[in-house]
């Protein structure tokens, strides 16, 4: 697909088999080092690099409780501008491990920066798996010298990231135009669990523009709010959630600022390599067989089009209706009343695809099966328009089935 | 069970087979009006009668989309201080029906004050059961006629609200002492959806007591935010919840009021009752095995303790890890820090049961199996210790399970 921008002759074009190291200058790799249980293709430590140093942003956890591989990032981005490499485990989530955990992340920093000839301070960490089980330091350091980092080293670094994911998430679209060709790429593991922890939601990104710090943030910030910040699988949020980009300039473009003519371009770039994989993530659910998108129009604040957008998406009695192939409108309504959102009984529409089900509060004839049909499909598109404002949001979910029990209830610590 | 309260020298005893008709004065019945399927011993339609002018407190949902029954009750009790019956249908919840649904719930009063010889304004109404549909009016009417208002008659009154609940929930307490003799008996019905709608929580009480129209809108407010507010079992809050109590003062003890001596065993009583059906709702929830206490200290605010508490027994992570007796109390802090409570995690303890899984942030050396053996009780009990501050609350949920899932997924619209 080719997406042409409406502010200049840019074209915003996905790359077949595109993902992390697809901007040029950065490299990755993966090794299993025994962190998580073994399994035929089983890697568990991934390194992400980038040859030159590189601006970062990052999104972190918004939960009170935050893993120890989040507060050292925390810290390190404030201290630091640059970057050069990002060490990332799945099989233990490195939470709720007091001081030690804190040491152990920062540890592991100093192993990445040993085998890569660089400061610790510019590499990161994230961590996705069991809370409360330090890390197996030894495991990692041995790990380390095993990853062989390559420039389509992005797969298998997609590969490490991976919980209960039945299936990597990763992308990359190239911009081009006159004097203009840098890449974004990106990857994310969803909310899986790994055995039976925490439902993690990491997102790297990477690209060669070369991006004013200050704006790579607020780009980052609007671009995750509108994604992955729109995404539920089941409500919980984890103690380790990050989304980060790096940009190591390579592309050799004038830096991008908010007031570039690129900006709105790198914004919109940005925004779909993000939206790729946020639904990637929410159509990967646990125990998920369809995605869900709840698009919620005529809001009297954003805020309130994003709290009913994602109440809707999350509630588990939409959820499992969807599962069931069942039109019940009654539960959207209920969802979005109570949202805390600012709505109108009698205002309200509702549509299942094209289908009106409700409007004005009104309920509307409408024929059951053509309505069971449309949640049929793959990609279940719900729309409300609450009819007081202008603002819209959209949340993606994922049905709820009875694999989604099974999964979590599962035994195993 | 015998009660002493603290202040009085008075006792509160649940009376055997208690339950909404044990004061006196209240008299209540039931029939099958063809609403919602027929089953071999199917009730639909319920009705309470007090003999004499009750006064009435109520508490409705705080949804934003509000069914028929509650807008009418609500206007109702702003223009109204006295009631002398209430009417109930289950397999239809009058919500999102529009002007005509609160037409439909005007009749149906009529009709209940037609049978009754008292004025339509002295009756109040609830509905359960699928959202978006009209109130049958014929079978309803027909109905009326049927039921057969006895003394015991909260039995069937109790059976006639039930949707998918799998028992019955009522029970009564006697409270006695030195010149005091009043009873409160209570019903409700759990969050349980009727083909395949609305989870919504009804509750009704009753009491022969004299209370002021004043404290007894407090003493209820006070008793619910304890009890059936800190119940959860999917999150989802109806558009038909509702929980009322009726005071017809035949005890013939002075109105209690705010300052009278009786006000603290009043609330006492009230509370117990409330509590006996809120947790009876939370053991009862669709597909539970299992009733899950969550107790939380430490807080800074009440509100703050709520929040952790509800926010903990409604976590899904946390609700499929006791449904597989799975000891996973990162689940339990996780859910904590994401509640939007104030906390530090390097103050918090986690017990199961007396186990104590987390101290000062710190994971303890913990036998999974005796871990997973309190999560095996009917009831098991979580308890978390911010140590931030004095206060305290209690939340109850169920464990989820595939039947949960099954139960709301069944296509039946």
């Amino acid at each position: 697909m080719v997406y042409f921008s409406m502010l200049m002759d840019v074209n915003i074009v996905f790359i077949e088999s595109g993902g992390i190291t697809s901007p040029a200058g950065f490299f990755a790799g993966a090794a299993y080092a025994g962190i998580k249980k073994k399994s035929p293709d089983a890697l568990d430590l991934a390194l992400l690099y980038s040859e030159t140093d590189a601006d970062v942003a990052a999104v972190f956890t918004t939960n009170r409780i935050k893993a120890a591989p989040v507060i050292v990032d925390q810290k390190r981005l404030e201290q630091n501008g640059k970057i050069r490499a990002v060490l990332v485990n799945s099989g233990c989530a490195n939470a709720c491990t007091g001081e030690k955990g804190i040491e152990d992340a920062l540890q592991t920093t100093l192993l990445a920066a040993e085998y890569l000839g660089i400061p610790a301070e510019k590499v990161l960490v994230a961590s996705t798996g069991v809370i409360g089980v330090r890390l197996p330091f030894e495991n990692i350091k041995d790990g380390i010298g095993r990853i062989a980092l390559t420039r389509e080293g992005g797969h298998q670094f997609t590969r490490a990231i991976m919980t209960t994911d039945t299936r990597p998430k990763e992308c990359a679209v190239r911009i081009t135009g006159k004097g203009v060709d840098f890449v974004i790429g990106g990857t994310a593991k969803g909310a899986g669990m790994i055995h039976p922890n925490m439902a993690t939601m990491l997102g790297f990104l990477a690209t060669d523009a070369a991006v004013d710090a200050g704006f790579l943030k607020r780009a980052l910030k609007a671009a995750v709010d509108d994604t992955f910040n729109m995404v539920s699988v089941d409500g919980d949020t984890s103690t380790n959630d990050t989304v980060l980009i790096l940009a190591n300039g390579l592309a050799g473009n004038p830096p991008i600022r908010e007031d570039s003519k690129l900006a709105s371009v790198f914004q919109q770039a940005l925004n779909r390599v993000c939206l790729k994989l946020a639904k990637g993530i929410a159509a990967d659910g646990e125990g998920a067989t369809r995605l869900i998108e709840i698009q919620v129009n005529g809001a009297l604040s954003i805020r309130d089009a994003r709290l009913v957008a994602r109440t809707i998406a999350s509630s588990p009695l939409v959820k499992t209706a969807v599962h069931g192939c069942d039109p019940n409108w009654g539960r959207v309504v209920a969802a979005a009343g109570r949202s805390g959102a600012e709505l109108e009984q009698d205002k309200i529409d509702v549509y299942f695809g094209d289908l009106c089900l409700l409007k004005s509060g009104t309920p509307q004839q409408f024929e059951k099966s053509e309505a069971s049909k449309i949640l049929r499909n793959k990609e279940v598109v719900m729309r409300v328009n609450l009819n007081l404002g202008q603002y819209s949001a959209v949340a993606w979910g994922c049905d709820l089935s009875e694999e989604y029990v099974v999964i979590n209830s599962e035994y195993t610590t």
